[in-house]
């Protein structure tokens, strides 16, 4: 199995051009409209691993998985998760075995990946190694890369019954659908974590277009990946201009639980909030039109805005969003 | 997990009075016939593990699987192994990510039966423990027990390209599809392997009626018990009647590469030569209508001889052939 994964850091022969960071559905969404937009081989997407977890002896990957599906165009957009024209033979015979299994999905389909996944793993493969394995047997031309190939879990603390207690992940997320009120987020390991090489390579490239900051979660999907150590130094010191997408509209995630968070965490859910955020590492805000009262208080924070459509309906979404960034990005560059 | 799965030697406060030994689809007919005709608690089968291995990660116990899906109503007739209603989402992703794994194919529904097994013998759990939480899981009150704990491979010399070549018995049955002579076969870890206790308990107790071997492969699903350390003195030494059950009809085996394998070997593909194989310890034989002219030639090797119809096409048959199997132990116990 081994020798089917190729090793080298940059397999299109040079790195590059632009590198985005993303978590699942959302940032998936905008990560599709680059790839679309972009040669293959220009676009790199880092993708958060900080929510994979094992699950009935198999190594699930979801964000990378959402980015696949999604490049690959296999992804279920009803879902926002898992494959489309899937089946659930599995979870049908999984009940009769181990009724508390349920709570997490695993569709026929999907079951695939994740036994290639974890068997390639078993036998050493680097994570790194498995998702272009795997991308490429999509047919996916764009690299996609884990944040990092050891392990980092993301863990909330949340109030259950009066009292605090750390869940992992995908019990806050999917067990519990997260409804418990979220004190506070950490991930665990993230400092013993180190950046990919091909990640390195391009974020310190002298070619390097654009850091993108997809749309999604910044305290479950962004903050793992630039807590991953070396990474936030990485993009700081990288000579391309960073450009993040407000996962917020008007005070409402567009999807997933952004702004519940914020307002449990003690933050207005507003896109200001975000950028004040991401404010060390970031030069430019794409914000949606619906949120223009929110740009000055923005600029003030020395953070160029721009206004666009953020919300990503259809393919031409995407693609537009995705352009509408890297002109940004070229412009900010070119300031 | 291991909380779920109960200890103890004779969970059902006292052991079978009649052990029989199986391998697959032809041994578990006969199985199905006895549980109908016993109660649960009466019946323990004995399962050969040898043919069991490790597919993309997964353990697969294709023996005991056959057993569980017959015993609980759920397997599919047509083609002897799997479930009924099966459905091939998986094979058919997987078919992209690794067409190289194809060989072996793995339903929708039976995954659920691997990966539970898989993660339980991972946590630690021993085979007889994880094939007793099926079992039940199954609704299955017959007790399944595989042969050892412990890793015995079937392994089989077979020509290839004019060479003479060992193969792991899944690749000489499935991915060679029985094809290669074979000219020898042993079992890998055998002597290591030890008789589970509840097998021990049952085989050495006072109220012991019937050990029976179903009419399975003897070199592929019965040696391999047998093969176990400690297993034949057991069955040598059991008060109980041994009656085996002859897998040819008139030179053929009903399913499965018995009669080709044993030409393949210089032996004659006939019941004789099976009795004479099982000659060490056993009291009687069951033989096929059809086959009646061997019947004094195996009576001539002081094994008292029963003729029947041992084709097992519906459920009827195989209770009737149950029937006349216990009865037949019985006279032997009387005599």
């Amino acid at each position: 199995m081994i020798d089917e994964v190729k090793d080298g850091v940059a397999p299109f022969g040079k790195p590059p051009r632009v590198v985005a960071l993303s978590g699942g559905v959302g940032g998936a969404k905008l990560a599709l409209g680059l790839a679309r937009t972009l040669p293959g081989h220009e676009l790199m997407v880092v993708a958060n691993t900080a929510d994979d977890f094992h699950h009935l002896g198999l190594r699930v990957s979801p964000d990378i998985d959402t980015l696949l599906y999604t490049l690959a165009d296999l992804n279920n957009p009803d879902t926002g998760w898992g494959q489309r024209n899937e089946t659930w033979s599995f979870m049908d015979a999984l009940t009769t075995l181990r009724p508390d299994s349920r709570w997490f999905n695993l569709g026929d389909r999907d079951l695939a990946t994740h036994l290639v996944r974890t068997a390639q793993l078993e036998q050493g493969v680097a994570l790194s190694n498995v998702t272009r394995f795997l991308a490429e047997a999509f047919g996916i031309t764009v690299q996609v890369v884990p944040m990092c190939d050891e392990p980092v879990a993301t863990r909330v603390q949340v109030e259950l019954d009066g009292e605090q207690v750390w869940l992992p992940f995908q019990e806050y997320f999917v067990k519990w659908k997260t409804e418990p009120p979220v004190a506070r987020v950490d991930y665990v390991g993230a400092e013993y974590a180190t950046v990919p090489a091909p990640v390195r390579t391009a974020l310190a490239g002298e070619h390097l277009d654009a850091v993108v900051i997809c749309p999604s979660n910044p305290y479950l999907s962004i903050d793992p990946i630039l807590a991953v150590s070396g990474m936030r130094e990485l993009i700081g010191n990288a000579r391309a201009p960073v450009v993040a997408v407000s996962p917020l509209v008007a005070g409402r995630a567009i999807k997933g639980p952004t702004a519940k968070m914020m307002t449990e965490m003690g933050l207005s859910p507003d896109a200001r909030r975000i950028a004040e955020h991401y404010g060390g590492i970031i030069d430019g805000f794409v914000l949606d039109n619906a949120a223009e009262g929110e740009r000055r208080d923005i600029e003030a924070m020395g953070i160029k805005v721009i206004l666009t459509n953020t919300i990503m309906k259809s393919l031409q979404d995407r693609i537009a969003l995705a352009g509408t960034v890297l002109r940004f990005a070229r412009a900010l560059a070119d300031a």
